[in-house]
Order: structure tokens, then sequence, then C-alpha cells
């Protein structure tokens, strides 16, 4: 099973960490982000986005990295991290809306600014992300994990940007509860760290 | 079983549309949105996110329509919509990422500035309304339908906010075959139209 993969992406990061924490081998391919290999055959045959990550297990290629965790822990993470039960899926999806959306588009769009240059709007990105910390950080006051009673993986998705968001000049100091969920997740069984986090 | 709703939410729309293609009985619950209802106890603790729709089934409360597909769904809906197998349900998350940041933060948010006088970045919308339509477009070209073979709620989840996209000045015109899949989705059985679309 082949992760196409940019070590500083924090959408790859979600799936390195998670596949680190549920034990599942990945054979990680490196792709040259900077000469736009992701932009030429054979990657944007694999996923016209042009984005990564990118999944490929046998026939079954799958783009976005939300789809990816439910993939793997749905094939091969087990229950824990990705129930049956259609009521509990939703109280992850939840979160995996909000990764796909309100942090993609915040903390991780004031990053892409500041890290690599990118012309996105960095007021919008810093307003989003002091929303999307404000409501994180008033779950967390009463939830350790973002969905059920257990990590899931709606951690998986969310964690990566928001431990990353300091690269976007984003403090996350002032926000106890969250610093207390990044220090659980931290002390998970297979924790694997990336470059920021 | 209750949904909080607004009529002209095409993020209302996609559970009200579907609650018709799968025989779902809501109670439909109109939000005085203008004058801040959702802003407001009661329905800002039922979703701290001061958003629409909000689903209460009991004891369950779900934000993010997104999620609320997910559950009605897999709870009342039927495999046909959201199988059980997770390499299908991945295939189907990958459209609901794509409805929660693309569509929304493209047709979504250009509808919100021209209709509903939000201060977004008008040209912002409309890129990312060209990319999304033409990453559909080429879909299109290849499939019936989003996911899978048949209509599942990645076709409920991307729809609405792409039909009504003429309401900010998104021409959809250019993109046939998105034009046809619109065809097959008002063909469906039980299927509930939305003003504008």
């Amino acid at each position: 099973m082949k992760l196409y993969d940019l070590e500083l992406s924090g959408n790859c990061y979600k799936v390195r960490l998670f596949a680190a924490l549920a034990h599942i081998d990945l054979e990680l391919v490196a792709v040259d982000f900077l000469a736009g290999e992701h932009k030429q055959a054979p990657l944007s045959d694999l996923n016209p986005w042009m984005e990564l990550p990118i999944l490929v297990d046998g026939e079954r290629i799958l783009r976005d990295s939300q789809a990816i965790l439910v993939y793997l822990a749905g094939q091969y993470g087990g229950a824990a991290w990705w129930p049956q039960e259609a009521s509990l899926q939703a109280e992850i999806v939840q979160w995996l809306s909000t990764a796909a959306n309100e942090i993609q588009n915040g903390p991780c769009a004031a990053r892409l600014v500041d890290k690599f240059g990118y012309t996105l709007d960095k007021a919008t990105a810093l307003a989003r992300s002091s929303r999307i910390l404000g409501l994180l950080e008033n779950h967390l006051q009463r939830h350790d994990w973002l969905a059920l009673s257990r990590p899931t993986i709606a951690d998986c998705a969310v964690y990566p940007y928001v431990v990353l968001a300091p690269e976007g000049a984003v403090d996350i100091s002032p926000y106890p509860h969250i610093g207390l969920w990044i220090e659980r997740i931290k002390a998970l069984p297979g924790y694997l760290a990336m470059p920021g986090s």
C-alpha cells in the first residue's frame, strides 16, 4: 500500500500519524512537490486534483486525507478508530468536515502563506483560525477527545494543522485545553512526530 | 426527529433533499436566521458553531450537513446511500470533504456575497468555483454519479450549491456533464426542489 507523501504537508501527516498509531504499514513515496511532480503524469492521473496525499492500495486509489483515514481505519485499523454504527460515524464526520474546511482555511492557510509563500488572504486565515481555535477550546474543556470518549480518526484529522499553527504565526498558547489535548495525543502509544510538531 | 432549518440555505437543503429521496420523516423547525435566532439559546446550546442545519433525534444532536447525511443514511436510509464497507464509505467521504471545502468556499461563498450581502472575497470565491466546477465536469464526463455507480449522499452533499451557483453569478452552462448530472438528480423518485434550484 503506497502513500504518495510530502513530509512537510499536514494533510499527509494526518495519514502517517494515524498509520503509526494503528500499526498500519505504508510504503511512503516521497513526491517532489517543489518541482510540481504532483501536477504531472502519472500523479495527475492518480489524482486529477493535483494534491497530496494519494493512497494506492491495489486497484483502489484515494485522494483527500479524510477519506484516506476512513479507508485505513475501516479496512485495517479496527472499530476503535472508526466504528460501524452510523450514529458514531456521524459524530466523527462532524470533525472530518471541520478538518476539511475550518482547519484547512484557518491555521493551514496561514501556514501556507508564512512558510511556503502562498498568495492567500492572511487576515482571513487568521480570523478563521481564531474562530475555530475558540470553538475547539470550548469543546475540549468538556471532552478529552473530539468525538466519542476515545481517540478516533477525528483527532488525527484535526491535530496536524493545530499543532503546526505557530508556523503560520497563529499563537495557540491562549488555549490551555487545546494544549492538554495535544499532550494527550503526543502520549498515545506509537505517536509519530513531524517537523514543526 | 427535528431539523432546525432555513429554507434558503443550501446546507439545510442537502438534508431536506436526502430525506425526501430516502423517505425519511423530518419535522422541519423554521429558524429566524435574519433575527439571529441561531446565535441565541436554545439554538446556540444545541450548536455552539451557531450554524444551520441542526438535527435533533432523541438524545442525539448533530451539526454539519455532511455528518447529518451520514447519520440519516446509516440509521434510516439504507445501505444504498451509505454502504457498510469502509472502501465504499471512503469513496463517498472524498465528496463530503469536497462539499465541506471546495463547494462551500466556491459557489456557496459567491452566492452568500450576491444574495445575502456577506463580506467575503468574491474574486476568490469565483476562482475556486471555476476550479471545482472544472474538476466536477471532468469527473462527470466518465461517471453518472459522484461516488459508486448509483446516487449516494455524495450527490446530495455536492448538488445544492452547484445547482444554486447562478445565484452567485457563477455560470454553469459551460459544463454540459454537470448539466446532465443535475437532470439525473431531478429525475430521481421523490426529488424535492428548493427556491433557486
